[in-house]
């Protein structure tokens, strides 16, 4: 029997996600009036969502800003003992930001930076949204009804970061919080290989953190947020609803090699790209999952999709953008990767 | 901040279910020919099989006997360190059988009995399966290749026991082995309601065990095992080619209330009831979940279906068969339940 | 070479059914605001709506009246030569009742009874929508922009009727009309057997109407409306839906043994049965199809359902309601048919 | 009333397409044991095969060839006064060759060339195929069972065929034939555009013929035969199962914009393009349809597809394969249309 050393169990979830939006007007339509979600408070440049499958108070939070990018990521804690356990970590790290008292949605938390300047907070009390009375549902596990507004998601997925170094934020996740890696993409197969992006989990979820290597060699910029549908039929349908109004398509509806799960990306008007994950692809239930490890060299068709290629742009493009790719991804870039 | 237990995170997944068969022929054929699986070892009355997205030895044993229900039920631990402690827990429980060097497929386990009598086991060492050279795969987060026979199951998702009281047995497994519960069904909303179901589960999926309340009084009856397809279609693929080969379809597909998951019920030629999953349904992320509970009286059609009522058989139907619903389960038997 | 006969091509398509309804602008709500319908014109005590990939004024015209039923049904022939053939043909049967100048959404009319004495009009003369500006889309096959209300239905598909000689009815549309029969279910095998429904198209689909034994022996009784949504996923989005705002689901999502069609059955408000159709079934492109005939008597499981069988509702209730099963269609009224 | 040519409704339908080989074994695997469908007759070079919702001796013939491409592609008449009519008029065009005795699966017919050298053949009697006694089935309107192997086509859709001038190709079937123009692409907006492509059909389908302007200028070339699944679903269960055995997905799974369908390419391994259609899109019952033109300089990724665009390769290669373009399809010359 090899030695086998015991997981952490102590971050039970991602909470939210906070993406900056030079157009949050138009941001903001683009999640209610398209993807079904609802506004539940409105504060000074920020406004917050929920999907209807969601308990909590607020799963995306719209913040104003000059560039699209990433404000923040939030995990939940598994247990108040848990939080003092991560925050103790991260704090041995040096990463540590220190306490908030609260902010609308959730009670105090704590923030810390990743290795690569992301910004992460980490809570355990969280304010729960009661839906208005009509909105009521007999289906007793369900918050509220399903809307009949949009194409409308589920729940929030996970969130993608670019980061000018993957590994050290990988083993930063894994070490301080306890993710578990399921895949990553190396360049090649040689001893020289250098790690393009990992995906991580504390579920049976491939991830709920993937984090890719920014070709820009910034720090701390945003790859996508990614909502659900369950059905996978539901990516076709809001890439034709978006599509006819006007939103560009960057990739999909498609099968992902990595995670198996079908995906749809879309660029939302405030410039930054949203995945739609039609289902859940494969579960890892196994405790000792040896992470899958491709090589982008030869790999890369497979990796990115079961079907077929998907476009470059998904590898360069990151927000805030930065130098040639900055200009708005405009469809006639678009070149299959292979 | 109200005061939160930890959980406990020592079962990591539901391992393997044995099935007892007065005609495994027929049982195995019905396994591999139409469910796309794969019999991996066969040692006097027991066959071993998998599926396709399973890395294990097996998943499923089929055992001739002389009338169908469940042999055992097996679960792989977290670590060797949670086995030990599942083992001490349970040891104090006095429902320990005591430890078995290891099967074909699997080291030592330990065995024990639910307070209604199933024989269980767990275990962390668990033999990998290596698939032929020709069912290699690019699609490298999986096993081998998908079968091109049958509408192929993915993996092995639930087991549903019967038991004279669900309540006991219930909670056994929330406290010797850290299953939570996350949907319930009672008789009715009065303080003297009998709980007649659960849910419970050791990662954000619904269940990967339920005990329902056997209307037979009798310990250690068998309901069903689930295996998983991920997409929903493929429940509408099996019912159709099953029932062209003259297999009895109980319910479905459908889209349950309980868990949300898209469900098909199958009798398999042994005579125990099969359930295929087509989805995942909804996951449980939240670490304070409050377990959902459906009054029988009046949420029925809600709680079995989404779309409406099932077969009533499935209330009152376990293995092995007892009193006069041990005649074979026929179609024309089938009453609404409502 | 066997003798055939030439079919007769003169009756292109639907255009539009009347239904009846004690509550119109309930019956509206359902239409427009959980099946995506548009409302184009409303006259008198009259509702028309179109869906989003009809490009004619309307194809649902609802209008008050006391009890649920049908208005009136109304085809478009092929040419206007083709029009002037069918209303010879029709005149030589004494069922004519004369030319109307036109109505809203289209022009010249001839109106006629079946044996059964249900209305209907044929035309040539079609008036076509214009979407708004707003809801132009690239995608040029189709009139306008999929809405993003409700679970947006696509065009009309069939119309059931109830007559208390389905035979006659039935020779009728074949013999004046030129519909093709497709299939029939009679009561057994027996040279005595009665016929209970029949379902007859002039186009590939297996029907744009069907006719059933009304068991109360009434005349002119309707027994549903379908509308098509081309994807199967669509029933059961509409059922989880539909359900959830409390409307009355009385069959399926399931898939139909006659025509193969993905199909759901749900109570409007007003009281009448609609269908919505998820796919095309099977077509049939053989010119010298031979009907499938079906027996009730030992084939009821298949013809209603692949996957298993229907309440008896189905097959008792029509509109306008008659007897005891006038009472409303509830619930706990369903019993399963086998 | 506009004057209003009446249709002319002698063809009924696609009957079989005979494609080239070079390598008919491998050719046949993969429309047998990944397309599902059953070889019914094997004389001389050429095997003959149906899909499982064919009445029909055979569909598809496979003829060995040096190169890939189309042999010959049959149409039924919808009478035996229908063939006679279309045997004149094409006989009055002087592209006819006369009448065959018959062939395996079907009796006389008469055989011609399309302005562009495609062979052709109609015929009225036909060969019906009896399936084995164990694969019947209960539902009484499809011929036999669902196979359980690969991922089982259901019917023969369309054939696309290119040609150096599509408009005359155009003509001669639509007015020697009946053909009715549902859907155009012209080069652009102007006066002196050129036709690139045109879809047509004798039923509500957009084609059961489409006609290519080959970049090569060459004559009688194939662009690709279409088979049905009716369940978009089954094009990615036929994407996954394909790749992973390595065949090559030239595009899709996608929706097209041009016919709405749900669609799939794969190379087979003889060198020809087979699609494989996922639903029917959308049926035109409107007897005065005007054909939708779509304008290539801008309309290139609607047209395509809904969801984005698709290689060039689907523009460019034909069979049999030419100039630079003849190397074998890789994956790597993959470029995105748009």
């Amino acid at each position: 029997m090899a030695a086998h050393q015991e997981a952490i169990f102590d971050v039970a979830q991602l909470a939210h996600v906070e993406i900056l939006s030079p157009d949050p007007a138009a941001t903001e339509e683009f999640f209610v009036d398209y993807l079904g979600m609802e506004v539940t408070a409105r504060e000074g440049q920020t406004a917050h969502l929920r999907a209807y499958e969601e308990s909590y108070h607020s799963s995306l939070l719209i913040t104003e800003a000059p560039e699209p990018g990433v404000g923040h990521v939030a995990w939940r804690a598994q247990s108040p003992a848990a939080l003092e356990r991560r925050v103790a970590a991260i704090e041995s790290t040096g990463l540590g930001r220190g306490w908030i008292d609260g902010a609308t949605g959730h009670g105090a938390a704590y923030q810390f930076n990743t290795p690569d300047d992301h910004l992460m907070e980490i809570f355990w009390d969280v304010e729960r949204w009661t839906p208005a009375p009509e909105e009521r549902t007999p289906l007793k596990n369900r918050p509220q009804r399903r809307p009949r507004h949009g194409v409308p998601v589920r729940r929030l997925d996970h969130v993608n970061l670019m980061a000018a170094d993957p590994v050290e934020c990988r083993e930063f996740m894994q070490e301080q919080l306890g993710f578990r890696v399921r895949e990553r993409i190396v360049s090649d197969g040689s001893p020289d290989a250098v790690e393009l992006g990992n995906w991580m989990s504390v579920s049976p979820s491939v991830h709920e953190l993937a984090i890719m290597r920014d070709p820009a060699e910034l720090r701390g910029r945003f790859h996508h947020v990614c909502y659900w549908y369950g059905v996978p039929q539901h990516c076709n349908d809001a890439a034709e609803v978006l599509r006819e109004a006007g939103y560009e398509i960057e990739a999909g509806p498609g099968k992902h090699g990595v995670s198996q799960a079908t995906f749809l990306y879309v660029w939302e008007p405030g410039g930054n790209r949203v995945e739609l994950f039609g289902d859940v692809g494969y579960l890892i239930h196994e405790p000792d999952w040896e992470p899958v490890t491709w090589e982008a060299d030869t790999e890369m068709t497979w990796l990115t999709s079961v079907y077929g290629p998907i476009p470059m742009s998904f590898f360069e493009i990151g927000t805030p953008p930065v130098g040639p790719a900055a200009a708005a991804p405009a469809a006639d870039t678009r070149a299959a990767a292979s």
